[in-house]
């Protein structure tokens, strides 16, 4: 059937496909070939007012109420790994991205894509442990999807969950809110997530099981709005980790960022996990933690309602929002210097949510 | 971290592992190991008054309007196909389930999980043609996300939608709502999308080349709900076709069915495709057709409706709903005799949509 409207199909590929011919693993791993993706081919395609690239969900109005609605899918590898596993991580994963948007997350759909061949029982616990999730967040599974693939065609299973939440009158989260002076705040050790499932992956064992931090943050965030309903910003550094999230909203925001290394909290065991890996743990995935840039008058008020909640209680203050080198995250390292914390060209960690 | 609520971890599988110890094929198709995998594993997990299975989306209110949500994961192989792609079937077979709900599409999301290696423009030809059929179908994408796979652990890309729609007051329709007397109306002809992905997967020519009928039906069900607000049921045939989409209303509505074979428009060509191939055309996936249940009264001015719409043309009255064998639909065939139409219990055809 003819379609009507622009005729796009005229137009070539914006992406130069002598320089990448085909997709890349590093098209998915959240740094520049993602961006590029993102900017280049979804957004010259699909452009409009409400698909922004850099938040972690749309805002819709609808009925005189606001609505957030964000969409992710999950492949992580293993399907099961210490702290959680897909499914939990499924519903964790998009009630966060509600979260980040200001919104109370209220229903999510399930779309499962299953392999042919995937055991009953680890569907079953993968299908009650977004149930569980479910029920600790607060949000309704109301309407779902199956398809089964042919063995060989997937990976065991893959869901996508998208999700819908209110967002309360008053709340202005955007990623391009970051002003100079401003207080970066983060809700506590980073790199779990990415390093639990690392560890599963390369056979390493510690001493003590490195779990992954997934976990829902509305309930956190929930308190973080109280206390103040000027937050500018809030992000879950999952994907890319901190420096990246961070990278994305200097951008966003036009504005630099100072880090202070010694006060970004790393548990020891997953700094051991990381050297023996390779991987700075800036840019390690976490499923259970928020970054949240607040005007400097309001930080401490913030900071306060973090650490009274579970989820906040190893909060700290890691750095300022500044008016120099806007689009450029820098940190004081923990022996004295300064360096550039770019944003990395490819995939540290494939397959990670 | 351990989870509060009720632990469902306890209890144990609801499908007996002895029997089907692993996800099968069949579980995908649509038949009845679809809505035993559906009815026992997830309902049993999730269930809600929202999750409702048998109908193409759950209904929500917020905000004091009643709005539509549905979710669909794409795995269609091969990835273009004579009538579309992957990318403009993700679209009008979600903007299909929410008009199913006898809602106006508004918003989409998309969710990509694409496999290492897939041809750059490849990609660039199923984005343009998501925008055209959301362009088309007067719909927005308005928030997404993109995974990679590694190369081998999945088959090209697989794309879900999730959308909004909003529910114009007083309309109500619902699978459980056909009544004796009721008449069973078909847009057009059948079979024609799961014949042309068939076609291509077989290597099969034609004289004519068998396109799909994918199309977005909201214009058409704008149109017949324009000529009677009391449609008791809408469905698109999609995966497990007519004879599926009918058994499942026959079920929640407590009611039998009667149909004509030789009121069902089948084309010559799908006719002959469907016997070289050993396929029943009432099986067969449709991605542009819609089935309305109206009440015996109203049926003459939806008809005159549909006839007057481009997607409507040919639609005819196909049977009727009786008070006899609840839950069976019989069918009069064209050489007289009368056979009971059941559902399929496995798969005609994996990976239609």
């Amino acid at each position: 059937m003819k379609k009507p409207g622009i005729d796009l199909s005229t137009a070539s590929c914006p992406i130069p496909l002598t320089e990448y011919p085909t997709v890349l693993l590093a098209h998915g791993g959240g740094g520049k070939l993602t961006q590029q993706l993102i900017h280049k081919m979804f957004l010259s395609s699909f452009g409009n007012p409400h698909l922004d690239p850099l938040h972690d969900g749309a805002t819709l109005e609808l009925g005189g109420s606001r609505l957030a609605f964000t969409t992710d899918s999950y492949v992580v590898s293993p399907l099961f790994f210490p702290g959680g596993n897909i499914g939990s991580l499924s519903v964790h994963g998009t009630v966060n991205d509600l979260s980040m948007c200001g919104a109370r997350p209220l229903y999510l759909s399930a779309g499962f894509i299953i392999e042919e061949g995937l055991p009953m029982d680890e569907l079953w616990r993968i299908v009650t442990a977004m149930q569980e999730a479910a029920e600790e967040s607060g949000v309704t599974l109301v309407t779902g999807d199956t398809k089964v693939l042919d063995r060989g065609k997937g990976d065991g299973i893959f869901i996508n969950t998208t999700g819908i939440g209110s967002i309360p009158p008053g709340i202005e989260i955007h990623p391009d809110r970051a002003r100079p002076g401003d207080r970066i705040l983060l809700s506590g050790p980073i790199a779990e997530h990415g390093i639990a499932i690392m560890s599963v992956r390369e056979g390493l064992a510690f001493e003590t099981t490195i779990e992954s931090d997934s976990a829902p943050l509305n309930g956190l965030v929930s308190e973080m709005l109280k206390a103040s309903n000027t937050i500018r910003v809030l992000r879950d550094p999952t994907r890319g980790g901190v420096a990246s999230a961070l990278n994305e909203i200097a951008g966003q925001s036009g504005v630099g960022m100072h880090l202070h290394e010694d006060r970004i909290p790393v548990r020891e065991e997953v700094k051991g996990a990381c050297e023996l890996l390779g991987l700075d743990p800036l840019y390690v995935a976490n499923e259970g933690k928020v970054l949240a840039i607040v005007p400097a008058e309001e930080s401490n008020r913030v900071l306060e309602a973090m650490h009274a909640h579970p989820l906040g209680r190893e909060a700290t203050d890691i750095g300022e929002v500044t008016a120099s080198r806007p689009g450029v995250v820098t940190m004081t390292s923990s022996i004295g210097g300064t360096r550039i914390v770019d944003m990395l060209s490819g995939e540290q960690l494939p397959r990670i949510c």
